[in-house]
């Protein structure tokens, strides 16, 4: 029996692509075999209040409707064939009210109406997930038999039972499995599994676990797309014994295809460790730092490699979804602006579609003439055209305008302010005007310690690097610059860092070095360790205190920012609800 | 025996402050019989992701070590007493993560540790619900024996059985009470219920059902605050047969005392009502529309002043909680400000509390004289000093600096954005300077649609008016002038509504006029009828179909908006969550 997995995905809603997939790819009749697509599958993933939307009910069930239609009137095969499809099935109330909506494998065979054939058991509803406000969970497991053979089913987070979760699915299966005196020949776990680093080997390990636990081979299928913060990544695998006997690509569509394997009992550890990488907030989140000094671990150059192409997934299906190939950078000559257009530049590169990117270089009073000549250099390395547009005469003509109204001197933080919203305003300007999108260049230290101004550099439709710290900004840009031909002006990576807004202003007159403030950060915020702790491992107290004190006063800043792509296990955005008031402890 | 009930709050995470009340309050040994306070009080609510906070843990730790010290040694009291407060009650794992987390009655008697004796059965997860996200539910019924009486304990929405919930903590109740032969003497009920309007009523009638089915009096104590965009009204109650027989005050701290009163049986309804007023998705966000017609229903007056008293705490403990005392305003003219800065002068005249305001006019190329003179007109009426600060100059001086740099012309949305973002830009240039808060002026409707400039008019800290439709706007303002001296301008309620961006420009140019909007918007959000329901209930199908756009389309200024006081059943906000990037039904 043939196995074909379907890693792809169509735009939330999108019934029209996503029937037209299935009736064109199975429409030769020459197709055969088990299809696995992901969860989700029929309507795409996350849905959020859509779910509850009639519009989005009635669109759907009428999709529904013709895929039944379809199956039971068009869908033919010489040979068994069965697709496996994640989707949602709904109940109703008197009045046309959802009561119960559940996430379930729909099985669609030739001749047949579309039939549930299991309910999703575990819904994740920490962090960024939500599955409890939407969906009502499965009680029971299923095995399919399909060809004379017995395939067992879970989606998603079925596979990770944890203290978070009442019931394992896996063991349940298993305990069927052997009250039926059956011998299971493939378990599948149809998923929707965000990116963040490190998940991939998780999934993995886990799969390998479960593959000896039921002691057959185990198929992983998983959404590639990204949703606004969320990168689903792909890397949907199947795993025998102790290997992974085929891996789909990485970030990309992909469609795989093989003879069902026998399975193979693993000689490793794998069969005796089933359940040891449990999910508790420790391992969920686990903290990037060294377990003795609490430094920040520097990125691996594979796990470089994973975060450019989630951001450059990111980026590109965030612009394709909401209609814009053209790109605005408001460039300043630091790091973070120069790394995010070096990423549109090889995402241009790398994609089909035509994209258009501009940058554009706004001095103030306090732009160093270097800052200028580094951007230069930029975009001429990579053929971005450059357009300088000076903030001064406008900053002065403000001051002004505010002296003689206000009868006051525009000074301190609302003079470096409006500078910065000056910026935003005008970036903005051009978006209007040409119909491009504004990338944000904000990173992760800045947003938790709110060093950045509101609706001035924090602007943008989507942010590329908020999910890094600062350190790892500079690590990305030279991993970059090794794989591309040295890109980024060196310069642009060894000057101190500065925003420019007075004279001679340099980070670290507000902030803790870098080196010292991003692992502080990534302690408070991964696995939320106390300050106390921190002080206690070594970390000075005063510089402790005040960024516990800057990350929990910056809260209103963060409720406004835009989408940030996600590619840690913790991150800012949906994940992450903290109240602006509230006692800061 | 006497119950007391504790209508207050302190800040989220104020554990001195509320140590301090404990121990104040009943320091002198003089006070007697059932103390009830709020669900949370401990810690105040909702916490989010501070629950998982380590330092947040140690903290409350620490303090509940304090009460319990407290309780045992200083606690003193020649009459039975007894105070039932809500809390939080942790359980770690070998690491010291929290495991499970309850939503607890804590009892605290004299000489005593301190004890959890109930938990919180039914966990909200709709709306802006997310409480299976962090609490473990109960499964017990619990009947503290107090001074001879049997008191039957619930907490918030354990009296809200529905169909999202499994079974019934009332119902639980009864039959625990009939198994043990128990009589009940009272039931009480700890709450943090957020306000929105019609809410209190139903409470009461809810209660009354209670009553009558448990056959004892009804005790409901409600938190009393702001907490960013969620209001707690008070209002705590108690309720015996068919009879209030006690109200505490509405949006106020309050402390009731009163005798148990002995149940008396309702002659009316509520003896055979019981499960009536079940939540339904119906019942939870009823539309505010006539049913026949679907036109949107008129505010009533006493609806009108539980909107005003919402936004004035919503405003003020904003502001306490985030220590400002100063609000600056930018006035356009128009009725949306015009409100905005009428209520924040009746916020003033009524609050104990030192507050400045100040009012800013920025007329651009299109703003009309009447603007100006019905700006000035209100500042008079009302005693606000008015600065104005044309922003002409530098929209020219911006126009040619672009046309000179991007050799083109700005024109067009750009030419009119740039404008909105300048003010916006101003406004929190005098914010930096004197250390305001800028209020949010945007009204529900243009949210809804995104008729907005983002980080121009959608700039503020907090949106004051974000939950009314622009036809309540409107009402809210006849209202307020009925009661306070027609302290608006008569003229700014009559005019046409106009963002002055373009020559001539008026709202009914982009939108359907607002009396035929606003219904569209309320049958699409707050019951989520569909384009078709409404076609067919005689809205123009253009119209339809060009508000669902617009609401479809404008997720993306939504994600970057400031908390909106929420007033309505269904709130743009937390409690609404819908994908940016999605196809457009």
């Amino acid at each position: 029996m043939q196995i074909n997995l379907h890693q792809t995905h169509h735009e939330i809603g999108d019934f029209e692509a996503i029937f037209k997939y299935l009736t064109s790819t199975f429409s030769t009749g020459k197709q055969n075999g088990l299809h696995l697509f992901p969860e989700l599958f029929l309507t795409g993933y996350p849905l959020q209040d859509l779910v509850l939307q009639k519009s989005f009910i009635e669109e759907y069930l009428a999709f529904l409707n013709d895929v039944t239609l379809w199956s039971e009137k068009q869908f033919k095969s010489a040979a068994p064939i069965a697709l496996l499809v994640g989707g949602l099935a709904y109940q109703f109330d008197s009045v046309g009210l959802p009561l119960q909506i559940e996430n379930v494998i729909y099985l669609i065979e030739p001749g047949k109406k579309i039939k549930a054939i299991y309910t999703k058991q575990l819904l994740p509803n920490y962090d960024l997930y939500e599955e409890k406000k939407y969906f009502s969970p499965g009680h029971l497991p299923s095995v399919l038999e399909f060809d004379n053979k017995k395939i067992g089913l879970l989606i998603c987070e079925d596979m990770w039972f944890s203290h978070l979760h009442d019931h394992d699915p896996v063991e349940q299966l298993k305990d069927h499995l052997i009250e039926k005196k059956l011998n299971c020949d493939l378990v599948v776990n149809l998923s929707a599994s965000p990116f963040h680093l490190g998940k991939h080997d998780q999934r993995i390990q886990r799969a390998l676990e479960i593959a000896n636990y039921i002691e057959a081979p185990f198929a992983y299928i998983n959404r590639v797309a990204a949703e606004d913060e969320i990168i689903f990544d792909g890397r949907s695998f199947i795993v025998n014994g102790s290997d992974v006997i085929k891996l789909a690509k990485a970030f990309n569509s992909d469609v795989l295809s093989l003879e069902l394997p026998i399975f193979t009992k693993s000689q490793n550890e794998f069969a005796t460790k089933f359940k040891t990488s449990s999910n508790s907030w420790a391992n969920l989140f686990t903290t990037r730092l060294s377990s003795d000094t609490l430094a920040l671990l520097p990125l691996k150059r594979n796990e470089c490699q994973e975060i450019l192409d989630a951001l450059i997934l990111g980026i590109s299906d965030y612009s394709v979804k909401n209609k814009i190939s053209k790109f605005s950078i408001a460039l300043s000559g630091g790091m973070d602006s120069s790394l995010v257009l070096a990423i549109l530049k090889i995402m241009k590169d790398k994609l089909p579609q035509k994209i258009e990117i501009e940058a554009v270089f706004m001095p103030g009073f306090f732009s160093s003439s270097q800052s200028y000549d580094l951007s230069y250099d930029l975009c001429q390395n990579i053929g971005v055209k450059l357009t300088t547009m000076p903030i001064k005469f406008i900053h002065s003509t403000i001051k002004g305008s505010y002296r003689e109204n206000f009868s006051n001197e525009m000074k301190g933080l609302a003079d470096e302010n409006i500078q910065s919203r000056l910026r935003g305003t005008l970036i903005y300007a051009r978006s209007n005007d040409i119909g491009s999108m504004v990338l944000n260049t904000s990173n992760k230290s800045e947003i938790a310690v709110g060093y950045s101004t509101i609706y001035g550099d924090s602007v943008g439709a989507l942010s590329v690097l908020g999910d890094l710290y600062k350190s790892e900004v500079y690590e990305l840009a030279l991993y970059i610059n090794e794989q591309y031909n040295d890109m980024i002006p060196e310069e642009i990576i060894t000057r101190a860092p500065s925003a420019e807004l007075r004279e001679n202003q340099e980070d670290t007159q507000s902030l803790p070095p870098y080196e010292r403030l991003d692992p502080i950060l990534e302690a408070l915020l991964s696995n939320r360790f106390s300050a106390a702790h921190l002080i206690q491992k070594g970390h000075k107290k005063e510089e402790v205190l005040k960024v516990f004190s800057l990350l929990t006063k910056s809260e209103y800043k963060r409720a406004q920012f835009c989408p940030i792509i996600k590619v840690k296990a913790k991150s800012f955005g949906f994940g992450y609800r903290v109240p602006i008031s509230k006692k800061t402890l």
